[in-house]
């Protein structure tokens, strides 16, 4: 009955119900009007990805998502030859795995509303700090990711939109455009704050709204309470659901 | 492939999903293991719940879900005769409602785990301050819920789980347990707190666990990003989806 709104990507997707999430915040915006559907995976590149999409988006499905968000990168961006090497993804692959992604979607639904969003920005300094308090002396003394880096990523993914006719988001430079993005948008340096999360949400929610997916242009799947009369309840439900 | 939760309500599960909410918390927490789904109707009593029932939970679907929260009463236990008048259903007729409901889900699925919680205890004064801040002079002067009749409310809906078999939350005595409940759990006398969130949140989790639906226990969809061998990422996902 009422549309789904898919959330795939790594952990930043993953843990978008967590409180002041971005995932929450949106299933709260489209309460009664869309599902908001989490499909978050921790630690996941592109290249894992591409082994669920036929298991999350289902070629033939009777009800595809109204509109899918596309958020990885942060771990395809993870450097080779350091700590986190086994994620690593080359950019070129990722663009490609990306084009797999929208294509399949597109073959679901000609119509999904498709948004690319592209990884953060790193804090290097929070991520180094983070490994000293989670592994001590054992920590890495080189970085698993950079900022550059993952700005190539970054970019990658604003291209390969671009040339889709996909909708994107470039989270990586619009974190970087506030004053203190290191330590009020990221909490370890790569995972958001609750302040993280509501830029995501922000941006989110402006795109779908410049497509056609406005929550305040959209009906409610049952009458409003204010319009059931108490003595006639039946009228209400007779005009929106008999 | 993942089972269903739905959370079945009111404003109380409408606005489940806010910052710190009960249902983003569930969501959280069974994170790639069931999807959280959200059908929160605020302002509806039981009566008006009757008229969504077969379009929410339709006989005969494939999918049912494996477990529901019905969780209504507050607006039913608004008083006759007072401001919110509207909304009052006789308590008789509230558990003849809830019977329906129950009834209804054990058709849809005889495996349903089914989970009636009563409405939060009353904060009188509470709901005084949030009318006189809302219409001013024209607020109310006397009370349209009162924690007494409410209490009634819980009482019914407690006894009717008992004698339907279906497990229970007296979310009405457990709230008062603790000193200071009226504004601690409540922010207008009635809608709930992030702290009285977080009670629902544990009763929720903690009835779900008593019965089967323990999320410690459930398998992840796919496999966990530290089961993947880089070199070889096949390997892992032959073993859990192909």
């Amino acid at each position: 009955m009422r549309p789904n709104i898919v959330l795939f990507g790594d952990s930043i997707t993953q843990e978008s119900f967590r409180s002041g999430g971005w995932g929450a915040s949106l299933a709260d915006t489209y309460s009664r009007k869309a599902d908001v559907v989490l499909r978050g995976y921790g630690g996941y590149n592109t290249r894992w990805a591409l082994f669920l999409l036929h298991h999350l988006f289902p070629l033939g499905s009777t009800k595809p998502p109204v509109a899918t968000t596309i958020f990885l990168g942060a771990n395809d961006a993870a450097l080779a030859g350091r700590t986190s090497e086994r994620q690593h993804v080359p950019v070129e692959e990722y663009k490609e795995n990306l084009r797999k992604i929208v294509r399949h979607l597109k073959e679901c639904s000609p119509t999904m509303l498709i948004v690319l969003i592209t990884p953060p920005p790193i804090d290097e300094e929070g991520r180094m700090e983070y490994a000293r308090e989670t592994y001590g002396e054992k920590a890495m003394t080189l970085p698993e990711r950079t900022n550059e880096t993952t700005g190539v990523y970054a970019k990658g993914c604003i291209e390969l939109a671009g040339e889709l006719g996909v909708r994107s988001i470039n989270l990586w430079s619009k974190m970087q455009e506030t004053d203190g993005w290191q330590k009020k948008y990221l909490r370890d340096g790569l995972h958001l704050t609750a302040e993280g999360n509501a830029v995501v949400f922000e941006e989110v929610v402006k795109v779908f709204k410049e497509a056609w997916l406005d929550a305040s242009e959209m009906a409610y799947d049952f009458p409003h309470h204010s319009e059931i009369d108490g003595k006639n309840p039946e009228k209400a439900f007779q005009q929106k659901c008999l």
